[in-house]
């Protein structure tokens, strides 16, 4: 069903531009004109939103990103490989930080919406279902950066297997006693691939799960640094800690370094993401290193594409990770 | 001398309508056209980008940011104080990378005017020449972060004192040999005012400035570091060093673990700025605060007061800054 504009000014017998003027909430129509034109539009099967859209003279070379908060280290460089490739395309970028609340996540998108980007890339490990409605909603194309989710075009990685691979390595080092700080168990990345990732590993070389080991944090500096207290006040310590961070992995480095222990000899820590600090503090850290300006720089491409109806080779890339081995372990 | 685009078209002879596509460069309008808009411009002594803008139907609600580069520390947490008032008051904001190329600044800064963002706000230490003239062809509000230059709106705090507090206060601890890693010399804040503050804290203190322990570094760890070794290889090397900024300083505090120093004991190590990092690396950075949420907060406000031709009480804001003891001192 193809939208025809002029179906619902003459439903509504009033011209076009005055339909143009409903549809863009211009104040100069009258509250009857107005009612008049959305009972046609609504008779018609037709969402304003989308008819705004079909409004739009041109292209506005504009990509929206909404992202949970842009001084939280994983994301700058997340955005600086969408802003090389929207440069590349010529589109500008839009930047809302939606502080991972599910509210201001819809009324950015709305905003976005408004403002007519021509597509919007979401940065987040959760898509709550209202969000995912909007999508639904709004004929903007979207592309998800983290995580995947039921038809969205994503770019992420392989979460279950990057941490086993990690918690594989600790355990080829000699370490038995391996705990980790997981993210809340509401984010399927840090709080349930990555922990699922760990159990694997630790099935497949028949060590025994001990819940003592595994603590719920966050997936701040200050929730790692706190869980890594707990750890190391356990009556039998861990040998090693995979934090599913490396900002919570940081915190783990500061506890052991204020107790005087040894990194690596008395405790190995590894985390996950490799953001700048982590190959800045000192010991360095071993870490999985995310592709984050590829993430980006991919999913702004894959946009791109969508937007100029190329034929997309496959709607969810899950880019490939590495192991960093540094001096933490 | 107001404009008013009737002039205009009656002087070349053309439609209205013509005016606004040849000042938009729409690629509909005859060459012969086009020259005679244009020489009508010319003749009336009217600026197009002026003209542009006075054809803008309605304000943008955008505000443009032009930041050096969003994956360093520094920026993010003041692009979120911008976000955060911008969101307040309404407006959206355009990102735009420069990596400090002046190329790119007005580049960016055309593509900005371009699409009609109602101000700007600009984040550099150093505002070229072919920039500033940009400001003055456009009209176009702008607020610079950072650097105070001309008669250009700016928000930013006193580098000379700032780094003037923070070697008295090396210098109150007992330290009398004070290295310190600097900008280059063409960033008039990191190579100029805050090697000005070190070298009057020392002169004060009637402690002889010694060529050996001034450091020109640049602004990123690897700089920091590579400094700090060759400091640490003197035949007197200090007891203290002052980076300008903290990337910087962490570099230092890396080349100095290394070297089996203690940090405090053997060498005070401060920097400049609080990034986030500042506080998590162990041990923690002693450094001057630079309150770069609210920089980015005022400047925003600033702009929103300007775009709302509200009055200004100072077109030139400057913050305090504050000394942050921590371990690393």
């Amino acid at each position: 069903m193809k939208f025809n504009i002029k179906d619902v000014a003459r439903k509504a017998g009033v011209s076009i531009s005055t339909v143009s003027r409903v549809v863009n909430d211009s104040k100069v129509v009258k509250p009857e004109t107005h009612e008049k034109v959305m009972k046609a539009i609504e008779e018609l099967g037709y969402k304003p939103n989308a008819i705004a859209r079909s409004l739009k003279v041109k292209n506005t070379k504009t990509i929206g990103i909404l992202i949970p908060d842009i001084s939280n280290q994983f994301y700058p460089e997340v955005v600086r490989g969408i802003e090389d490739i929207a440069n590349m395309y010529q589109y500008n970028i839009f930047l809302c930080n939606t502080d991972l609340d599910p509210e201001k996540e819809t009324k950015y998108f709305d905003i976005l919406a408004e403002k007519q980007v021509d597509g919007i890339i979401f940065i987040s490990n959760i898509v709550s279902e209202a969000l995912y409605k909007k999508f639904k909603v709004y004929d903007i194309p979207v592309v998800l950066i983290g995580a995947d989710y039921e038809d969205v075009p994503s770019v992420s990685i392989d979460n279950v297997g990057a941490s086993k691979s990690i918690v594989n390595y600790l355990i080829k080092k000699g370490h038995k006693r391996i705990a980790t700080i997981v993210g809340k168990n509401s984010d399927p990345v840090m709080g349930v691939a990555r922990l699922e990732g760990y159990k694997t590993a630790l099935r497949e070389a028949n060590i025994s799960i001990d819940n003592e080991l595994i603590i719920e944090g966050g997936h701040r500096y200050k929730s790692g640094y706190e869980g890594a207290k707990r750890l190391l006040e356990l009556e039998e310590p861990p040998t090693a800690i995979f934090a599913t961070n490396d900002e919570m992995a940081i915190g783990t480095l500061r506890a052991a370094l204020e107790q005087g222990l040894d990194i690596p000899e008395d405790l190995a820590i590894v985390g996950f993401d490799n953001i700048d600090m982590a190959g800045k503090v000192y010991p360095a850290l071993t870490t999985v290193a995310q592709p984050m300006y590829e993430m980006g720089a991919i999913a702004t491409r894959v946009l791109t594409k969508i937007l100029n109806e190329e034929e997309l080779e496959t709607r969810k890339i899950v880019l490939n990770y590495s192991l960093l081995e540094r001096e933490s372990s």
